[in-house]
C-alpha cells in the first residue's frame, strides 16, 4: 500500500503538511521523500520543488536578486542532491512586485541570472519558467534529474552509521548576524547566500550504498526525525560527533536550518577509510554522527548521557 | 544557434519576459515553447510551469479552494497539452496565509485535492510538493510528461492551416460577469471554474502532423502572433471564422485569455474530413481560423477586409 501522506517526524509544521498531502487521496503518488521520483522509458526521473517567499525565506535588504535566485534554485537542487540525482533541467515561476525605480537592471533578470548560475555549476539547464505581477518577490524552483539507483528516506536499518557531509551552524550563524543588523563576511556570508547543492556528494553516496538520505534543510535534528519515521528505526546522535561550524556550540548546529548539507544512512561497514575516499572524490568531510538502532524516534546523547532534542525549524508552529 | 531569449509576439509584457530571459544566458535552453523539452534517456520528456496568484490569476471569493487547485493544475497541464505530450506527473507549491477561522476545512488540503483531481484526470500523479507560510495564497504547478512527437511554436509554414479547438469567449465572458458582480451559472461558470486541458486533443493532433501549436491563454491574436514570431511567418486570421462562445462577439472571443483551448498549426492537406475525424476522436469541434503566409505578424481580416488586431491580454501593461 503507497503512503498517501508523507511519514515525517513530529511537529506543528509537519502536522499539517501530512494533512494537506492527506487531501490528494489516490492522485498522491511516492510522497515524502526530497524528490518525487518517476519512472520514464529505462531510467528514473527524480523531480523537486522549492519554493522561496520574500519575508519568509528571504529579504532584498540582505542578498541581491541575483544571490536570492541563485539561493532559491540551490535549495531546490540540494532536495535533488538527497537522492543521488544527477540534475538535468530546471524550471522557474517568478512573482515580481512593479519595478523598483532605484534599482539598476530588472531585478526578475537578475533573479534569472542567478538560477542559470546554479543550474549551470552542476550541469543542468533552465528550460521553462513564468512570471507574474505579485505584491512581494517569489522564486519558486522545480528542478529535473535522473537517479541510476535513486536513495530515500526509508531504507534504513538497525546498525546502519549516520554521517553528514560539511559542517554544520554556519547558515545559522549568518542568519543570526543579519537579524541583528550585522554584516556577515568571507566564508560565513557565502555560506549563507551562496550555498552549494551537495550534488556530487549525493551521487558518490547513493553509488557507494547509500541506504537512505536527506538534505538538512530543517536542522540536523528534525531530518534525522523524518528518516527515522520513515525508516521506522530509532536513530541515535550524538552531539559531541557532530561537525561544528567554526564558534558554533554542537546544540546549535544541530538545530540549524538550511544548512543544505546532507545526512546519509550507510552500511555498518562503511567506515572511516571510505570517508576518507569521499573527501578526496568530492573535497568535502564526512562524518558519523550517529547509529540507527531498532524503535522508532530520535535519541540525543552528549557525551554518552541522553539529553533533550535540540529544537530545529518549524515554520508553522504557533 | 540556440535562441535565449523566446521569440514572442509584440506587447509589453513579452517585451519584459524577453529581458528576463536574456539574464539566463547561456543556462537557458530551449526557451519560447508552452513547455520545455529535455531528452531522457530514449524519450523526449516536456516539463512546463504555470504560477496562480492571489488577486492576479483568482480569486477566494470567486471561486473555492478545491476549484483553486484544480485551475491551477489545468493551466499548467494546458501548457503540456500544446506540445502534444502525455502527463505523468505534477509537482506543486502552495503559499498559504494563516489559516482563516470561518473557513470549513484546511483551504490547503482543499487546493491540494483540486491538483489532485486535475491530474487523475489526465492520467497524471502528484509527486511532490512544497508548502510555506505567504500572506497570500499562491499555487504554482509544474508538470511533466513524455512526448513522442513534441510540437513546438515554431513549425508553422506558409500555406498552413491555422486551426483552434473547442470555442472562444465563454471564459472572458464569465470573467466579465464576475467582475460587474454576477454570478455565472451552468456551461459558463464550468468553462470559468474548471477548464479542461485538451491533452487528449492535443496528442490528437501532435500524431496527426501538428507542425506547431500553442495553448490559448493570452487570447486567439496574442498567441497566433507567438506562433507567427516564432515560425518566422505571418498569419492571417479571419473574424468570421473564429468559433465562438454563444452570444460572443468574434472581436472580444479572438482577444478574450485563459480559454485554455489550443491554436493548431496543421499542414494545407489537413481538412474538414479530418476535422471531423478529430471531433470523433475528441468530442470537440475543430476550426480553421486562417492560414499561414508569408511575411511576418499578424493580419486579421473580417469578411475579406483588413481590421485592427483586437487587443488580448497583456499582465505587464502599464
Amino acid at each position: 500500500v503507497r503512503r498517501v501522506a508523507p511519514r515525517l517526524g513530529p511537529g506543528a509544521e509537519f502536522d499539517r503538511i501530512r494533512a494537506i498531502f492527506a487531501g490528494l487521496g489516490p492522485a498522491g503518488r511516492g510522497l515524502g521523500d526530497d524528490a518525487g521520483l518517476v519512472r520514464v522509458g529505462s531510467v528514473t526521473l527524480a523531480a523537486s520543488v522549492d519554493l522561496s517567499l520574500e519575508g519568509v525565506h528571504f529579504r532584498t535588504g540582505w542578498l541581491s536578486f541575483r544571490d536570492i535566485g541563485r539561493r532559491a534554485a540551490s535549495a531546490a537542487l540540494s532536495d535533488l542532491a538527497a537522492t543521488g540525482a544527477r540534475p538535468l533541467a530546471v524550471l522557474v515561476s517568478v512573482g515580481l512586485p512593479p519595478r523598483p525605480r532605484r534599482v539598476r537592471g530588472d531585478p526578475a533578470a537578475e533573479i534569472m541570472a542567478g538560477v542559470g548560475r546554479a543550474a549551470l555549476a552542476v550541469g543542468a539547464h533552465v528550460i521553462g519558467g513564468d512570471v507574474a505581477r505579485s505584491r512581494h518577490y517569489l522564486v519558486d524552483v522545480c528542478v529535473l534529474g535522473v537517479a541510476r539507483r535513486p536513495v530515500r528516506r526509508r531504507g534504513a536499518r538497525r546498525g546502519d552509521g549516520v554521517w553528514v557531509t560539511g559542517s554544520l551552524g554556519g547558515a545559522g550563524r549568518a542568519l543570526a548576524a543579519l537579524r541583528a543588523g550585522a554584516r556577515p563576511r568571507g566564508a560565513l556570508w557565502r555560506r549563507f547566500a551562496r550555498p552549494e547543492p551537495r550534488v556530487t556528494a549525493g551521487r558518490w553516496l547513493a553509488a557507494h550504498g547509500a541506504r537512505a538520505m536527506i538534505d538538512i534543510s530543517d536542522g540536523l535534528v528534525a531530518d534525522a526525525g523524518h528518516i527515522a519515521a520513515a525508516s521506522s528505526v530509532a536513530i541515535e546522535l550524538d552531539l559531541g560527533l557532530v561537525p561544528c561550524w567554526p564558534g558554533v556550540p554542537p546544540r546549535v548546529a544541530a538545530a540549524s536550518g538550511e544548512e543544505y548539507e546532507l545526512l546519509a544512512v550507510m552500511p555498518v561497514r562503511f567506515g572511516v577509510r571510505e570517508a576518507r575516499a569521499f573527501r578526496r572524490a568530492t573535497g568535502l568531510p564526512l562524518t558519523r554522527v550517529g547509529r540507527c538502532r531498532s524503535g522508532s524516534g530520535l535519541r540525543v546523547t552528549d557525551q554518552g548521557e541522553p539529553v533533550s532534542p535540540p529544537r530545529g525549524f518549524d515554520h508553522f508552529a504557533p
